[in-house]
């Protein structure tokens, strides 16, 4: 895999942004490998994410910082640079279904995702040995009746390590927006049904309930409204009448798994950029 | 074609039911086709649909009549027998959106669907010249403020023609109740969504502003109830960031038109069971 | 989960064998639970699969051979039957890669699909810590320039436990038709296509040359010509031209473990008839 | 719509393009509406679109061409300008059946593909009421033994207007390659298949004799090799043993128009690079 910066930029649409962040790069010789642009004609947004080989590089990490604030001031960008080599700090978060948790360790292991798994935290024992087995530290912190405190419990675990992301892989607990502040950091997690269809606690039921002729999953990011934040990927699968609800759990878990390991891949690439409510997701 | 007679039959599942209706059709010659059977384990419900040859069919109509009701009495069931040579009447409706129009009529023309399309209703003019060149008489009842009155008029122009299905292809008023009532026959609208996400007007704003990753349609049987029905089938199609509003309002028309037609066809070829507010669709 | 019994019957098309299967079933008091059934109207064949509860049911597996070989007969049946309580023994192979391996045996142990894993077999060490880490003993058998020795060794190690089905789940060494021959159970493979396009060896480079905008897998019964077997399940996968064959090997594997998984199900839970080079896969 | 100019640039990847062409269309007060790059690092290829509102831009098309030919030769590209204002002029051939001209003529009355349909040439005579529906005149050029001399009428028909693109919507007959140099203009066909699989004759005689899963469709250039030439798009479709040949063809039709337009969109709306036997489409 190539040594490689990431620019990610959104600011507000006008003449000349491209051909600036263009000589930019290519003053300093970047060997660009990637780029998309995106604009939002409506809403008059231009959203940007270029990605280059740092073999030729001619600035180093705090240069470009000096030199960029100066055209992403002149275009109100609202920016951040990644490079590869710095890998997001990951922990996971399951309760008792462990299929996305044993999908995302399974593609951790065979490098698909270029994430580091810091720790596996549940409210229920199970997934320990799947968890070891993979050489991931694993922290059972039950639920109780005293949310803050669980709540506690959980942000002093993820303290000891520099958590980037936190990855709800079905995860059946509901953050307060107290915690989600502190954390301070993205959270994705996997909700399955098609959202807006189905919010909330058990969607294959509601699903069944409804008779629809299609079951979905969707990764979003956690915000304080729930089942409500901006959505990064969604997929769909045909069912029929006959189909259980046994049956729309078990063909469920394969969208999910799939849904959130895309998601996860996507931020971890730096492809995703939020705005209102609703993401960008170059691919 | 064939010469063919379908039985539809809905009743509590019970042991024997198949092979009763099995020696039915056997000592009465008949040749089947297709047979299709769901046993709904949880509500205790069984449901047959079975198509046979009417060549060497040893029973007319009013026979078949007679001698079923003991069979059917027993088990207790609800049951229908089509003739394929009776085709259904149909009248389309729609509104200013005419892409589901051209698709049903091009079907029905190329013997795709087998109905009889016996008129079109429009609250708007456009559609006449396409209805015409397909020989399909037009109706315009524009919509006034008096519902109740723009609805006697369409019952009074239905009542013209043996209407027994109606097919709303992007019809944009909401029949009231007693309309509902007064037809008595099925009505099969399309949603332009995937329901239950985005029910009433707009949905592909409603779309657009919640920044869903997937589009959908759902043709479903008109209730009371706005969007509620029945589902018969349902369609998504992958978007992204890139789509504005009108692209997907353009690339839904194809899986509308898509779903639509496939859920007429399924209506029109007896293969739809409606139970409680759910459907068994076979294939 | 129930104790059951499944019954797989292929024939000549006549009148009067569902009159007679059904009325079988209903002697013996069985209570169904899943029936389907298939006329192929161009060959004059047919196909059924019906499934039951053994609670009730009045006769034992001597009684009912005996019995129903009468039925059987008198139809031409090719039959089987066979009880849930008997799980198949499944041998699983791979050479590197191993996203099937971890799917299926994720799967197993997950109850996901109701067999016996028995052993892994690999060209490859790799394995063998995911196979030992699910309790399933691994064996290295290296290819070596004498496949009839290889497979003579391979022969041996299946000797031991009583083999029901070969998966091949990315094992790239083709079997001579000795082997298959005597092996004499079925044997399913997975390959990284959508046959018949891209047959033989490095199906993703062949795709990427090719410049097609869909990709698929293929899992289909093993005979003694190359990729050319009866065909259980295909998926697809839409991509671009942003995709390098390294994005193509991976997100192929995604489909690769959903249609090989599929396809042992379906196997397992006795819903595939093989006729010809082809397959009647009952839902 | 805004009146725009659309610039398609392929060239060896190199430092410094993207600055060079961004720089161009800043200083000639360009609003960019739309840009997608992509750089093929295998090749070392680098492919562009870029659509820009005309309304502010300071050159006209002679000092466009006269200007950018000086940035062009420094990056060896090979380029094409084109204006939204001049649509494409397109020749529809088909041969019996009529579902992609029904299609492609609907969206063009509606206005969903930004062309002019300037006639319709078919070997049979059946669709000419359809076309002139839409008043597009109707040329019956029936296939005779003498090949060259049925091109040779055909391409004094397509010389009296100036045709940029032939359209084969279902036309089964095969050009020679003389006639595909004479004409000189892309040519797009849909083939009834997911190619590779299933070349030349009757393809769903094929798929349903291989056993498929999935039957699909392919939009593709004509070169003069049979099925060949640069795939632009393709699409699948999930099948059963219980669909006939019948269904198949029924089923496909809808992949077949859906394909067919969506490649045909692209192509007008210049989003289609051919390189090699490869496509770049840009969404």
């Amino acid at each position: 895999m190539n040594n490689t910066a990431t620019l990610l930029i959104s600011c507000p649409d006008k003449k000349g942004i491209v051909a600036s962040v263009a000589n930019f790069l290519y003053e300093h010789n970047a060997n660009i490998l990637h780029a998309d642009e995106h604009q939002d004609n409506e809403n008059k947004l231009f959203f940007l994410r270029t990605e280059w080989d740092l073999m030729d590089f001619s600035i180093n990490r705090e240069e470009f910082k000096k030199l960029f604030t100066q055209t992403a001031k002149k275009f109100q960008m609202d920016w951040k640079i990644r490079y590869s080599s710095d890998k997001l700090n990951v922990a996971l978060f399951l309760s008792k279904e462990d299929h996305c948790l044993a999908d995302l360790l399974y593609r951790y292991k065979n490098n698909e995702i270029n994430f580091n798994i810091k720790m596996t935290i549940s409210n229920y024992p199970n997934a320990k040995e799947l968890s070891e087995f993979y050489n991931i530290p694993f922290y059972e912190i039950p639920s109780t009746d005293n949310r803050e405190k669980d709540e506690q419990k959980i942000l002093s675990v993820l303290g000891k390590s520099n958590i980037d992301l936190i990855i709800l892989a079905r995860y059946m607990k509901i953050f307060s927006p107290e915690f989600i502040q502190k954390f301070g950091n993205p959270i994705i997690n996997i909700h399955h049904s098609f959202l807006p269809s189905f919010v909330g606690a058990r969607p294959y039921h509601q699903a069944y309930e409804r008779g629809v002729k299609i079951i979905g999953a969707t990764a979003h990011y956690v915000t304080a409204e729930l089942d409500q934040g901006p959505i990064i990927d969604q997929d769909t699968l045909r069912i029929s009448h006959r189909d259980s609800i046994e049956n729309l759990i078990q063909k469920g878990k394969d969208i999910e798994k799939i849904v959130l390991s895309r998601a996860v891949k996507s931020h971890i690439e730096d492809r995703v950029l939020i705005y209102g409510n609703k993401t960008v997701v170059f691919d």
